[in-house]
């Protein structure tokens, strides 16, 4: 728990006027429990990484640790161990593909997870479809409904985890989630999110606003 | 749109009996549309960045390009063009927080996106709460259920943005929406998602499965 003498803000010197504001400030800190250090956030990813081993066999894996990284050259990471099968074959093939499952592919996913590359041929054993990417040379998952393919551009140790930087070449949505006028529908795509806390996948709900707009009532 | 002599996966020779699988990954691949070379995945995060100033005043942004990514040492990286208020503030203290907001914060979330710490005080516009941090010399936003507190370990120069490693030290939850054991509930937290590629904000739905268990019936 936090000790309330800590809570007070760093505006600086404190206005009679703001006693209150301090108020709520430790009531609100005080509402707070402390985890410690640990690898939490909302939402988080759940990207199986397709790749293919120096024999070009194809495999996958699922990731949580990662997310887009620059806007220029458009750019995702993805954090993987040095044990896994999938960080030996971004070293050989430098490449990988990130496919988004939707709900329906998520036990697949999880198994995508938990089983090892190096002694398990994870498409055959879930049934689904490695498809060899058109920019690069690694496999996405065909039934799902995202599949970004990249080209590896950097690496950096972190750790327990090195994280990969591919320069994503291309975005592939599948048909059958845009609506009339090619836009992807996100209840049609319904990709799922990480709680590393709880151990859990959840859905995604509806729309709840418009991005760079819900906000300008604070404009003025 | 995918040229059909280009989906054959790379498994090597092909059995007759392969033959179905690789008209299924045709059919599969034709019914995906290229969107070209975007920053898009599923789900990305909407992250406050909270920061002080040399004059240690608060300030926040919106991030949606970020994620956790080492689990030892526990660390999150958001990225960050060198124009943002942020960039400057993170190098001045060398710690940032990460607030994770509900959807009761989303028109406030929004703003920190769009306007500027150089010349607004967004938590004075949007009437959110700065609260100093236990573990580091940076503000989170009180309203927001989640908050994680960050040291700056790493910075990574990766084109248009900049990445910062923050090694995590703390995550604190509100206690409004723990269940009676203590734990988090992902309904109570409400957090919510950006969809990059239709600019619009979407709320999390219900758990669909177990982590690490789900897919156990694939691995006989």
């Amino acid at each position: 728990m936090l000790n309330v003498a800590d809570r007070v803000t760093s505006r600086g010197a404190v206005p009679v006027g703001r006693i209150k504001d301090l108020a709520v400030n430790c009531q609100k800190s005080r509402m707070k429990r402390s985890f410690g250090a640990r690898t939490a956030a909302y939402p988080l990813p759940v990207f199986l990484i397709g790749t293919y081993d120096a024999r070009n066999r194809p495999d996958a894996m699922a990731a949580a640790w990662g997310g887009i990284c620059s806007s220029d050259p458009p750019s995702i990471a993805v954090s993987i161990r040095p044990t896994r099968q999938t960080y030996k074959n971004i070293l050989e093939k430098k490449a990988f593909t990130v496919s988004i499952p939707s709900v329906d592919q998520m036990a697949e996913a999880d198994f995508f997870g938990v089983a090892s590359g190096a002694d398990t041929d994870k498409f055959e054993k879930t049934g689904l479809t490695p498809v060899k990417a058109e920019f690069v040379d690694a496999p996405f998952v065909g039934e799902c409904p995202v599949v970004i393919e990249c080209r590896l551009i950097r690496m950096v140790e972190l750790g327990a985890h090195t994280q990969f930087v591919g320069e994503i070449l291309d975005v592939k949505i599948d048909e059958s989630v845009l609506d009339a006028d090619g836009k992807p529908v996100l209840a049609k795509i319904r990709p799922f999110g990480f709680d590393a806390l709880m151990s859990e996948y959840y859905g995604t709900g509806p729309v709840v606003g418009k991005a760079f707009s819900a906000g300008r009532k604070f404009k003025d």
